[in-house]
């Protein structure tokens, strides 16, 4: 079913994208026969479970009260063994063409080519990028006393370190460097700066940043980073910070931290001539397809009305998108349900051993 | 928020059906601070998850690579226990009217009345009930010599056993009747009626069922069964078997079973004025709401273009179901879709211990 010749590998599906939606995918496929290759540009599967909160527990997967992202991925790995599918890590598909042939080239940044059968893109929301501090000069100062990460304590240690950003990350951080460590240890002054006094942050969060700011241990200035100062050696000394009636202040500093979170990019995804809505793949509700016949689209990176990024949903999505992959692929095959707790067939994929079932319905 | 007034109960949200699907539907209902009421006919939770298939395992819910039925409930159960549903077991609802007001009332067979702002079923395929074999003049010997269900072996030892049915549950039962035991506890003569020989059962039955009747263990006779004998005292002797070329013969019998499967029978769901679609209730895949705003169907019950009646379906359907029933019942709230990794609020909705979080995008 799937050959390798040129450095071509031939298959009847491709899986973009290995979360816990792609994984989930790679599992209904094995259930319509179907041996899936998944590529991730992560070197690892589980995508944004594993690379944002792979400790944090998820509460709403169904029939899973509690697991952590880690959990959830190693419980999808295992359910999905049986259909051995064929991980390309560590590539990002670069380009989806269409041939006049009908099948699809797929090609990775590393130089893998497939030509693809269907291609079911489970891209979540592309890849995740550092939002950028955008001020003119500024990007010559990063990796000196300007970081989009927290430096180790001993870099701030009695420094006054001004921090840019609304959100969790940008609080969290003023609130852990104002208690933690042994005062000796800890900047001598905390700034945050971000454009208003409301953040987009955690109830929980902005409460313990207020009570510190009352009190005095952390100082705030509502505006935007406009210009930057240096000193004559071309030291990042400071930063002009414009508030909402345009006047303009310095706020000196020793170090500068731009904390202003991910933001998700869709990335090459776009460019394939599928159709978008919001910069998500629009996508019907019967079939999961994008408006090109034979490829599909499940979980976030996907929309259609009525929408919620949940993984829950994802596993539908990519569930009804392997019965319309497989009508696809075997246009003359009777696609008809079965269930895996009944179907004699369904357990010979799944590897178990054969035993006589009985079906009261 | 829930109040009983003259034995009227008030609620915000009544779920009609405890299968899985209405187990999670209590859960998403509960993330949006609802409290529902349940209801169903069955003494118990769980639905034909408990009901038809307690210990047979289930390879499909994602995540759980395997689980039987009861386990499934139980997983649910917790998961839901946060939310402290209000469960009325043991009570068909028999009636769901709109009101002037715009209130639904429901009514169960056991007297029991709600008032209730939105109402959401989750009814499964409705009831099961036994398939009837509808042959003039037999219904009267059911309980003497003819059954629905497989009597003690005692009752069959060296007796002719005719078995009507082509769905597992018959062929199962010829083999078994032919092989457990010792053999004077066995019935003498075992004979299969269906109306052809090709049968709605797994590969696996089938295969031993033809195996014995190749050997001359087991008979079968295919055709339709138009008729009984019976002899002078009034007891059933037999049954005509006609065939598709219209002829017609005689078999006798000691003990008639009809193992013919049960039939989904969707009940009084179906005079509540919604609208049906082949014996379903027609939803917009959005809202998952039917043609009467208020009123949304979940799982089995329900059909859309697409719809595969799998559990992990209804997961998704009843979490659309839920934003649709908080945006019906709470116009004015802005019903944004929040984390169960990272929201606060959902985090005390689930009686989780108050921790600060850091949500990175």
């Amino acid at each position: 079913m799937t050959t390798r010749d040129d450095d071509v590998i031939q298959a009847d599906s491709v899986v973009i994208g290995a979360g816990p939606v792609g994984l989930f995918q790679v599992f209904q496929l094995g259930l319509q026969e179907i041996r899936a290759h998944v590529i991730d540009s992560l070197p690892h599967v589980g995508g944004q479970c594993v690379e944002l909160y792979p400790d944090k527990p998820i509460y709403d997967i169904p029939a899973v009260p509690v697991c952590t992202g880690r959990e959830l991925i190693e419980r999808l790995a295992q359910q999905i063994a049986p259909f051995d599918p064929i991980f390309h890590l560590g590539h990002e598909v670069t380009t989806v063409e269409r041939q006049s042939d009908g099948l699809f080239s797929v090609q990775t940044n590393q130089g893998r080519r497939f030509l693809a059968k269907t291609v079911l893109i489970a891209g979540g929301v592309g890849s995740f990028q550092t939002r950028p501090l955008k001020v003119e000069g500024l990007a010559q100062h990063e990796g000196r006393n300007f970081s989009y990460r927290l430096p180790a304590p001993e870099a701030m240690a009695q420094k006054e370190v001004v921090i840019v950003g609304g959100v969790d990350a940008a609080l969290d951080a003023a609130v852990r460097l104002r208690q933690e460590g042994a005062p000796a240890q800890r900047p001598k002054r905390i700034v945050l700066v971000y454009r208003r006094d409301v953040f987009q942050a955690e109830a929980a969060t902005v409460t313990a940043f207020q009570r510190l700011r009352d009190a005095g241990h952390l100082e705030f200035v509502a505006g935007q980073v406009t210009g930057i100062e240096t000193s004559t050696e071309g030291q990042l000394t400071g930063i002009s910070v414009t508030d909402s009636n345009g006047d303009a202040r310095v706020v000196r500093l020793d170090v500068l931290l731009a904390l202003q979170g991910l933001i998700p990019k869709l990335g090459p995804i776009a460019d394939w001539g599928l159709t978008l809505d919001h910069r998500q793949l629009a996508v019907n509700t019967e079939t999961f397809s994008t408006n090109v016949p034979g490829i599909f689209a499940v979980g976030d990176v996907n929309t259609y009305p009525g929408k919620r990024k949940l993984i829950l949903s994802g596993f539908h999505e990519a569930t009804l998108a392997a019965f319309a992959t497989a009508a696809h692929l075997f246009p003359d095959r009777r696609i008809q349900l079965q269930y895996t707790t009944t179907s004699t067939k369904l357990h010979q994929l799944l590897g178990l051993p054969s035993v006589s079932h009985r079906r009261d319905h």
